[in-house]
């Protein structure tokens, strides 16, 4: 069954898709940025340009440095960093049903034709 | 206003996104792909690439030469061409309402967090 995935552009320069949208995932799941990053296979450069990326997109920072604990160094999502997750999962959701007709007859068109 | 753009995966190594759309609607409004691609400022080379991709990613040809006329040379859509600008048209415009609202959540908790 064909997926849909969805960009958002939010500046002629500023668009969000899914791997911004895990890479956000990954931090809030294992504290910190470079923690993040490998799980995604992905450099700790890369991903700090991403965040660094998202900060300027949305004018705010989507990150902030864990304060005290044990594992000093981490970092966790701010309310912004917490809203666009939450936000972009549920236009995906809602997409993805309003979508659902549309891309089934698409299928049967194209063996049909 | 942030604005939802589209990208379908039908299968591993296949996507269809905006530009794939819009230049089929390009062929298809002027009539062979050499125009296409010219009102899209892309190569030819470029366009059947594209092209060539989505007839493999589709299983069959989304543009055929067209038959006779004054314009010999010229291409039109198949109708699975016809069906994915169609649906993929459909699917967006279905997305956008239903994500109307959530993008406004958003850029709300973005200015007030």
């Amino acid at each position: 069954m064909p997926q849909l995935s969805l960009r958002i552009d939010l500046d002629p320069d500023g668009r969000i898709g899914p791997g911004k949208i895990e890479l956000l995932e990954h931090i809030a799941a294992f504290g910190s940025i470079s923690a993040g990053a490998r799980r995604m296979n992905m450099s700790y450069k890369q991903a700090w340009g991403l965040v660094v990326e998202m900060n300027r997109i949305f004018g705010k920072p989507v990150i902030a440095a864990q304060k005290g604990g044990r594992r000093g160094g981490g970092a966790e999502l701010t309310p912004v960093g917490m809203a666009v997750i939450t936000r972009y999962r549920a236009i995906e959701r809602a997409a993805n049903e309003a979508a659902a007709a549309h891309m089934e007859a698409l299928q049967e068109e194209i063996e049909q034709a």
